[in-house]
């Protein structure tokens, strides 16, 4: 902060701090809903994560807030004070635009939406979503009105997720990667390639596998003095930069599934981990949305975890950890974790490659539901078309189609794509990585990972919310958001694995 | 609630449940930092209770709460809404008397003291504490100056603990207390009785002790859908009716010792669990203070888990999880689990009886300091002749005389006396139990304790904090809070041990 930086700067920091503080408490209060609290304590713990909600947008609405903002907007700040600023008047402003009625006619339309999907996927039952679905876009258009009523609906709801990369951004490159990928899938479709697939059948007990993954977070450097890895149903990381823990789960089937899911909570832990702890609880110590921290825990459960360098580090000691798969070679292994199958109808399920087609689908479908240019009824057709078109498959009920997630029932319009984007930036960030560092691979197979800590850390964790999206990955890259990186790596890796 | 209940007790009922919640809150941020949290969260995690600390104390002293106790104050309210009004009043009105920049010193004293305690006892250099125990009294007596100008200080400092119990019924207590256990404790000193002390010597592995506390609870009716059993350096319980935690710890050494304790917390989150459900987050789903809190604590701890018919039921169990000592008779650990030892000079380690006369010895030392009565210096002096006059020892060091304890680095002084008068509360309460309840001692050897559960939600938990402690006490008893029962319980109980 320079001499020149005005008091109310501090001010606001000192109101951001409370407002951030507020968060991570709730945070921490859902990680324990999800990871340690008892069957009963519900109906306690969503009264208090209302409150805390109810504080936080108090807070943030409040009018001294808006006050120091417009000072500070008619000041010349220093880079770091501007961003702040900037971050902080995003969210000031849509706080105050969207009425707290609205947000809480969202907040109990979702909840009973959630019900709903949860009974219409089990029986499935499209139409007994549809009236909910068509009540949470109508409610989350007018949402998007009170926003900015001169914007595209979908453009702003998107911003929820990804503030600062804007749409038409995004659509080039969902657009490049879709045309990319499905021929790359039909290519794999029609490969006479055989790869292993079924290298690690057998039953893992979960004890034995909780210690597998402790020790392999062990390996890539998780500091276990600010973290914890524990069970959960739906995997997920949360919290600080003092505190950032993991969870996982355990399929006594599929020890695989365990690992690289825990491999991809560590990078979004890593992530938390590496912004400075000298700017906690401000936007400089936060990080910067869905995109960045998905490109993150991609980077590790990808570009690292998939690897046939991970695999030599690694398969000698699921060998120790489970005798009856020590015989599985490198090559089968790599071949088990990479394998493509395009008919596969389930998201959560996909492999590295057919995941972005379903995502591509949900994202169209979306935008266009929001932008009106699609009917709630017609989205079962349409879902099974896409489907058809870019996979190849056609899912055999609604329940395996577009009842398979439940971000919709939250009202989460916008958030789907940033799970690609997320994907494009982690294989940008690793081509850079790989430029820049001597012997990735090799490091990666001597369990060295510190090399690459380090360049993460110092090109996007350490920056907290500083850039924008786009200028955050050239800053680390030196290329905009683009899917490139990302169809260059897929054509070389899948080429080879599948012979094309 | 009435027709005639005015609109502004719904508004006051939302206000205080906002403050409840945010309450609730910081509990699990401090459960979590005491049993979860990995060892460098800390920074993050004091920030996260200070700021929810922050809102909870802006919440209170908001004046619109003010304007609404001020309206409700000049209304005919029925009982019930009454009751939530004198307590939020209370609550109000002191939060507001004090400046936020003394309850921020104080934080800040505190903090040092802690510091400055450890080293001390640390070193047994009482001189090096004096002055942090100086500031603090200082800074407390300012305190009690704020809330009200015209009383007795340290009778202002106890109502922060136990704020409708008069102090001067209090000091009545613990000083007909004292009469009787003093020389109670010379008639044990003196006697020839040579009870079993050590029918629990060897080691006793903690996983098993664990499971030995989950069935102990099982046995007790605990439920664990809405609880945990968790270890802690300090045990303690937390939570809400819905989710009411335990901790406990193990030492290899002294499973009895991780016994009592687990029940006594039990006996803590069975009052939390009692509370009405649909009173959570209003005065009259929360617990009435420290005494009572403490005497479910202790009526579960002494006079279920020290008794004779509670040791002829579990005593297999023990035996079961550890065969080592599977011949001990249920006299030999009636005896281990109630002898007397006047010499030990230590508070936390004090059996039943003597513990009275640590409590007693910290109460007078802390009211005539706050009173002005006593200086600092004289601390180590006073203590140890106190000692000497009540339990005929005298500490060898400071370390183990009026350094031991780390309430008074926290400032708290008043809290001391809630212990004892926590003990005497369950003295009675067993009494009118055992009036009422046919067979008590027949049902806790079958371990049928419902119909112990049900007494005390009936006369005690269910009413949360409708009641003043004294009143509650009569209503649930027919007496009001005496020494009575207990001289009268340990009397006859310790007469029988030491054949007095």
């Amino acid at each position: 902060m320079s001499d020149a930086t005005p008091s109310a700067y501090g001010d606001l920091l000192d109101r951001v701090r409370r407002i951030s503080n507020v968060s991570h408490a709730e945070e921490l209060l859902s990680w324990d809903q999800q990871v340690m609290m008892p069957d009963e304590g519900t109906p306690g713990r969503a009264r208090q994560l209302s409150a805390l909600s109810a504080v936080e947008h108090d807070l943030l609405t409040d009018d001294e807030l808006g006050t120091l903002l417009d000072e500070l907007d008619a000041t010349d700040l220093d880079d770091e004070p501007a961003a702040v600023v900037r971050e902080v008047r995003r969210e000031h402003d849509r706080a105050v635009r969207v009425p707290t009625d609205l947000v809480e006619r969202i907040s109990a339309a979702s909840s009973e939406a959630l019900t709903a999907w949860r009974e219409a996927k089990e029986a499935d039952d499209f139409d007994a979503f549809a009236p909910h679905l068509e009540e949470l876009i109508d409610l989350k258009r007018r949402y998007a009105a009170h926003v900015d009523p001169d914007r595209d609906p979908y453009e702003v709801l998107f911003e929820e997720y990804e503030p600062c990369l804007p749409l038409s951004h995004a659509e080039d490159v969902l657009t490049d990667l879709r045309d990319a990928v499905v021929p790359l899938v039909d290519d794999v479709r029609v490969s006479d390639a055989d790869l292993t697939t079924d290298a690690f059948a057998g039953t893992f007990a979960a004890e034995r596998q909780e210690a597998l993954m402790r020790d392999a977070l062990d390996l890539l450097g998780y500091p276990w003095e600010r973290g914890r890895l524990d069970e959960a149903p739906h995997p997920f990381s949360t919290g600080t930069t003092f505190d950032a823990r993991i969870t996982t789960r355990y399929d006594e089937t599929d020890p695989i599934g365990a690992l690289l899911s825990t491999i991809h909570e560590f990078g979004h832990a890593s992530y938390t981990l590496g912004l400075p702890d000298d700017a906690y609880g401000t936007p400089l110590g936060e990080a910067r949305d869905l995109s960045i921290h998905e490109s993150q825990s991609r980077l590790w459960e990808n570009h690292v975890g998939r690897s046939t360098a991970f695999w030599e580090l690694f398969l000698p000691r699921v060998g120790d950890a489970f005798p009856a798969v020590d015989d599985v070679t490198v090559r089968e292994a790599y071949e088990a974790v990479n394998a493509v199958d395009p008919s596969n109808t389930i998201r959560v399920e996909a492999d590295e490659l057919t995941y972005h087609l379903h995502i591509v689908l949900r994202f169209e479908i979306e935008r266009d539901l929001v932008r009106g240019d699609l009917d709630v009824a017609e989205v079962p057709a349409v879902w099974n078309d896409k489907m058809a078109s870019y996979l190849g498959v056609r899912p055999e009920t609604d329940a395996e189609g577009c009842l398979q997630d439940v971000h919709w029932s939250h009202g989460a319009f916008g958030y789907f794509p940033t799970y690609s984007l997320g994907s494009v930036i982690a294989a940008q960030l690793f081509d850079a990585v790989d430029a820049d560092v001597e012997g990735v691979d090799d490091l990666i197979r001597a369990g060295e990972f510190d090399p690459l800590h380090e360049w993460l850390t110092d090109r996007i964790h350490r920056h907290g919310k500083r850039f924008e999206t786009n200028d955050l990955v050239r800053e680390a890259t030196g290329e905009d958001v683009s899917a490139d990186a990302f169809v260059d790596y897929a054509t070389a890796k899948y080429g080879e694995l599948y012979g094309l």
